[in-house]
């Protein structure tokens, strides 16, 4: 059973981000391959881009599509087990999971987390839940810790834009040597999840690159996204010579789900970014998170990493097809 | 005009049981009948398994769908005639009939009653109304009254685990006699329409089956879905050498709508349940309505109803499109 | 690149008729045109007929289809430009119109007025937003300030009735004069936008029609709506010997977005519609905007503009397609 929970669910990620290439050139090269099958998009939270790219790349790949708000359109699920059911929540996620399962091959998950109770958030119940109870390939369309279609399209977009490997296109760094990739810490005015930091950590750490932290102090991520990693406080520093910016906002982990600060000097500028490319996973706050002349500038590389969602999409669900 | 509005629109069970068995082994036999055809599926309340599994017997049998949540998504409609809608009423059920007939050649409605007035209920003017002037066949996705997608995947699932015919697989009862079909009222902390009771009594009345009715007092379903049945207030006696258990709590018809009691003595156990195979609609509140033990046991056919039930719209729709 | 914004984007008002006649005939006939694109409907406010049309004949035309609640599924967009986006705006158009066009050829896009600063509906912001930043065709499926499907579907009905043109079917007026087409202001309890009467006069001042608008003192529209047209406040006066009777409120230009009379003698009734056929855009407050003998009449075409919507947004998306 070939799910798509994180990104350790890639084996031979060099093999995913070749075959990414190709399927960047012709999106619907495997199309056979969804054939007679049918995927159940089911959406516990708000989604503009997974819920689009998810959608196409289904389609690309043949796939029949069924799409759902759970929480508008279904029931108020369960997912304590031994619970005498006489509350809010109208149906298990044992019966759910399993029902699903009878009329979609391929399930899609979107579930995000509270940010009240950390160890709740860690056990990812809703999507464990469906890939315990409903016998078919579960895909991450972001869960509590984890955003691997993110951090898919996001790897498949450096790939794009690098020189080291001598096979993508647009070079940056010279030489060489491997890019040099910086994950920015940003402010926001709200509480956001650890998922896409989480995920990005774990695919770069496995990417030929040069992989700099940078945040302020309190917002250490786990050590499941960090391994060996130590993050830097200094931002100015970390930056310096930079290939590739990563910038994204979270909440903090120790103190979890608090916003400790909303320090504006943290904001990405053209100034700071120098010569690298500008990533964000979107959507993003202008003039909070990133200058207007960042996004607006030739360096950004937010469109193409867009557009690598479908195929990052495409790539997972072939892996849960076979 | 072919519409499938009840149960007693079968005119011809034995053969739509056998097309059933038929098309389970089969779901894509029919995929020419619905081809260059478009159904629209309107809820105006929840759904999660009729909304899937209609859908994904629609495209089996080559039909386009569009899905449409008409209380969230379009407007609020009026059912009454010669009223003056000058209140919160936007659009006639007239006007809005007639319109979606422009855009389909089939309509689905899934319309739960107020379970405040019985007349209106009774009335089952959504469903009617779409009847009366859409012009076009009409798929009962639960109403008021009925369910008859639930009692059909019912019969197809007894008819599937049961001997009697002699054409069915893992039997049950031994003998010829007919299998013994036990109705068993449960306890729920929410008021619940009557549709899935009646309509289970409508179609298992037809089904070569002893069939018994058992509830406390005041939970008297109507003549409609009675007939000539007699129910037992002694849960143990109705019990009795059980082939087959359905379990679904009401509230009451006579007292309209309430909840006269939420006695946990009637809640199904392992215990009560025997030998006899174990069935119910889902959602399903658990140890409320029915104990974990039964649920995850190996007696329960909850999943093989739910798979039925892309069966049984596969059969409606099929019957509509003739 | 070709929007469909308003009606004025149709350069050859008779071909696009002509046309229209031989798709009414032949829905299908241009199903290879969309073949392998995809169109993503982005719905800002509710919609019935626009929602279930528009995919019947993007479908008709061989485009895949998303539909998108943005509203309820989506993040609420920032339209200013430079602004701080700290407050309850989550993505600026910029990008959300270049993420969609990544998984979209063409774009469609409901979005109402706020009735509340002229100025700001006057500007557009989401259609205009959309159609500057995606970068791909986008299509009005009602605006501020238009709804050109509408338009084009009653442009379409008025021509399949009328016998000037010596083209089409079932006459009304007699000899080879042009038929004298009537809009009507008609009271309701809410304040409407003007996207209706607006689409409808800009494309029947094209056709060969004698145009009468008639309203209260108060509801003049705007000289983009009117042109060189006069209104006359004489209800009766404008209606004598028409030949269609266009029947629609709109709230007040002038003191911007208010209801300044609901005055019941403005309703259209049998009597005085005499023997014009009778049109609206629906949906309709019965016995507010028009009586029921008028609806339930042999002199209605309500129903016929609501099936030339199909025709209408085929003829709208195979421009685009272009």
């Amino acid at each position: 059973m070939n799910h798509y929970f994180t990104t350790d669910d890639i084996t031979d990620l060099p093999d995913w981000l070749e075959r990414g290439r190709a399927l960047a050139q012709d999106p619907i090269s495997l199309s056979h391959l969804g054939a007679g099958k049918t995927i159940c998009l089911l959406f516990f939270n708000n989604s503009l881009r997974t819920r689009l790219s998810t959608q196409k790349a289904a389609r690309n790949l043949g796939l029949e599509v069924m799409v759902m708000n759970v929480g508008s359109d279904g029931w108020n699920l369960e997912f304590e087990d031994g619970v005498r059911m006489d509350g809010g929540t109208a149906e298990h996620i044992r019966e759910a999971a399993g029902v699903v399962a009878q009329y979609a091959d391929l399930i899609g998950i979107r579930a995000f987390p509270g940010l009240k109770d950390r160890e709740i958030d860690l056990q990812e119940r809703v999507l464990k839940g469906f890939m315990e109870h409903s016998g078919i390939p579960v895909l991450n369309m972001e869960s509590a810790t984890a955003h691997p279609l993110q951090a898919l399209a996001d790897a498949l977009t450096v790939d794009q834009f690098q020189i080291a490997s001598g096979q993508a296109g647009q070079a940056i760094p010279s030489g060489g040597k491997v890019p040099k990739v910086v994950l920015s810490w940003a402010p926001h005015p709200r509480a956001l999840p650890h998922a896409v930091p989480n995920s990005f950590l774990r695919i770069f750490r496995r990417m030929p690159v040069e992989l700099v932290v940078t945040h302020p102090k309190g917002y250490e991520l786990s050590s499941w996204a960090m391994g060996e990693l130590k993050p830097t406080y200094d931002q100015q520093a970390a930056l310096k010579d930079a290939d590739f910016v990563y910038v994204k906002n979270w909440s903090s982990y120790s103190d979890y789900g608090k916003v400790l600060t909303e320090d504006p000097s943290w904001m990405m500028t053209a100034d700071k970014l120098g010569h690298a490319r500008f990533m964000h996973c979107l959507p993003v706050r202008r003039n909070v998170v990133v200058e207007d002349a960042v996004l607006d500038g030739s360096q950004t590389l937010i469109m193409e990493q867009a557009a690598n969602r479908t195929v990052a999409a495409s790539l997972a669900l072939s892996h849960m097809l076979r």
